[in-house]
């Protein structure tokens, strides 16, 4: 196996974001409390589809070999994310993935839909840097720290 | 409208838990973050049902005041707590209440059944008492505050 294969089957969390603030900010917040190591970040939803589906470009991955957790925004390019999340919860392959929507809409269109297509959490970005921040550093300890995720 | 009435309707979590020390633990732990005034406890999945879907003892109250997070137990009497899951999450009535399971079982089917039935989350029960009660602070922390669940 070469190097990037083993990296990439050891990433924890898959970050779907295409604004490089957010993700700056994101990568910033995780970092303060050392999960920042294992992160692997797509910046539109064709490649996050790619990644989940181990098709195209991560075609050597293995699908099997779930992150701990996808952070999936909602208005991406190429493909949205409510799609994204709907095709890998209605997959038993990648079903069982934990996904938490980090998105700036607060419509309870976007929440209520992302609830029924089977996301675990959804949260708003503050607009706030600082609480952007503590918001993502909650949800990274929570999600790599106390959830249980399913075995890989 | 009752007191009671009123109460109930204003209930932010719904926790299941037939274990008389890890619910004393649990409400101590959400009580260091202000948590615990807005919960409501019940001792069986039967009652959890009722509560849930607002029959029996619970017919007074309306359904579609949903809770903000419910924590399980899996163990439980009269009723097993993966069918109480089932239940809500099968229900397009309930099935958007964020349920995150709260158990000692580390076994691997429970936790693959928990996540195919939809729970939202699988934590498992530290057994040192400090440990437990900081996962159930970082859960509660997590779920009333970061989490963003569907308006009622």
């Amino acid at each position: 196996m070469s190097d990037t294969l083993n990296l990439e089957n050891a990433i924890e969390i898959l970050l779907v974001e295409d604004n490089p603030d957010d993700e700056e900010l994101t990568l910033y917040a995780l970092a303060q409390n050392n999960l920042a190591n294992q992160i692997h970040v797509v910046r539109d939803g064709a490649a996050a589809l790619e990644f989940i589906f181990a098709t195209g470009s991560y075609a050597h991955r293995n699908i099997y070999n779930r992150p701990k957790l996808v952070i999936l925004d909602l208005k991406l390019p190429k493909v949205d994310g409510l799609e994204v999340l709907r095709q890998i919860k209605s997959d038993p392959r990648t079903q069982l993935t934990p996904v938490v929507v980090l998105t700036s809409s607060r419509t309870e269109q976007d929440i209520v839909e992302s609830y029924q297509f089977g996301v675990n959490s959804y949260v708003t970005k503050p607009i706030d840097f600082t609480q952007f921040a503590e918001s993502v550093q909650q949800l990274g300890l929570y999600w790599l720290l106390i959830n249980q995720p399913p075995v890989r």
